[in-house]
């Protein structure tokens, strides 16, 4: 899992833009791209507190008033950043739920050993907890890479790995949530041996059908 | 689990007290049960933005200079509530690992039911991340939090379920992760279902040896 690259033309509409015009390739995707590598370049450099829409648009070349009316508030622009980067989660498709399940614990657990990163995390909480908007991005952003994710589930239940019931998405959350209890709430670094027995403790549960939803598959 | 309840005299050391006298069961745990009593009064009827020092002092009937001398902090109120709340938690012991994992989890379920409690948490995670003071509290008080409670995984060990060299902290940290990120990250409410899921999961993980530390125990 890399550093959130902005990429150009021919883009899927992107979920959680909060504003803007429509007009997809052109000089919009540019800018979105300068301004989300300006604040990701800067949080490397300060912590999120001193971050300012000021400071982006100096990095970026893009004016300020423009970053404020697409993305309102450095929140914004940090919820973006997510969101872009949950568009470019590769979703492991080994042939085994169980190694997919330790290949996505390991990419969760490089994505968040840099301190930026663990910053980007904190960052993200924090505004959700102070703006019902950043709250919305977040419960959205969030579940967005957990339903692109959860497919890896679905492919194990056609190979007949876990029942046809499972609900995917609860096995990614249950994967993916000890990362966050350390970042958040122990606040110790997350480490190979924490995605190990995330991976495994997930797999063990989902082919016990720990996370069976009772109802039929469509 | 129900609401912190402060209580008096004869109690053990307080963990995460900031600061303050030392006299044990006298004016000063008073003034600690009647700050907490009403921070916590306080936070059913407002947001945690909005609390004050001086809300929290005229409600309790203690000088906001005293307030402020002892807890420095709103953040130092909360984190002495959730610190005396992890105090007060029971530990189930029911000689069923099983058992005693889902009775911790349908706590944890209730506790977080009521939106006071998610705030809560919320303003306690959001305090860490903007004060290195608070940060050490949240990280002190959850640790005491998971080593209390994971003497039910020794005990499980002692009945010979589980292995002995199985790091109880880390079986109680995978139980309890899944209700912090659906309240912090996909921000949605807790419920009987991920109790039951959280425990199992945990559960299965723990007889599996997944939380094995490969070293021999004492």
């Amino acid at each position: 899992m890399t550093a959130p690259q902005p990429h150009g033309s021919d883009r899927p509409a992107e979920p959680a833009r909060p504003h803007g015009s429509t007009r997809p390739g052109g000089r919009t995707a540019r800018t979105r791209a300068a301004v989300l590598a300006a604040a990701w370049e800067e949080l490397d450099r300060r912590d999120f507190a001193s971050l300012t829409i000021d400071l982006i648009a100096q990095r970026s070349g893009v004016h300020a008033a423009t970053i404020r009316r697409r993305w309102r508030t450095v929140e914004g622009v940090i919820s973006d950043i997510l969101s872009q980067h949950g568009e470019t989660i590769p979703v492991p498709d080994t042939g085994s739920l169980r190694q997919d399940l330790h290949a996505l614990a390991r990419s969760i657990a490089d994505f968040y050993t840099p301190p930026r990163n663990q910053r980007l995390v904190e960052a993200v909480v924090t505004a959700a907890v102070r703006e019902p908007g950043a709250a919305e991005v977040l419960h959205n952003v969030f579940g967005d890479r957990i339903r692109r994710v959860a497919v890896m589930v679905e492919r194990a239940a056609e190979r007949g790995e876990v029942a046809a019931d499972t609900d995917g998405e609860e096995v990614i959350a249950a994967l993916g949530a000890p990362f966050y209890y350390r970042l958040l709430m122990t606040r110790r670094p997350v480490d190979a041996e924490l995605a190990h027995r995330s991976a495994e403790a997930a797999y063990l549960a989902a082919v016990e059908g720990v996370f069976r939803t009772g109802r039929r598959a469509p």
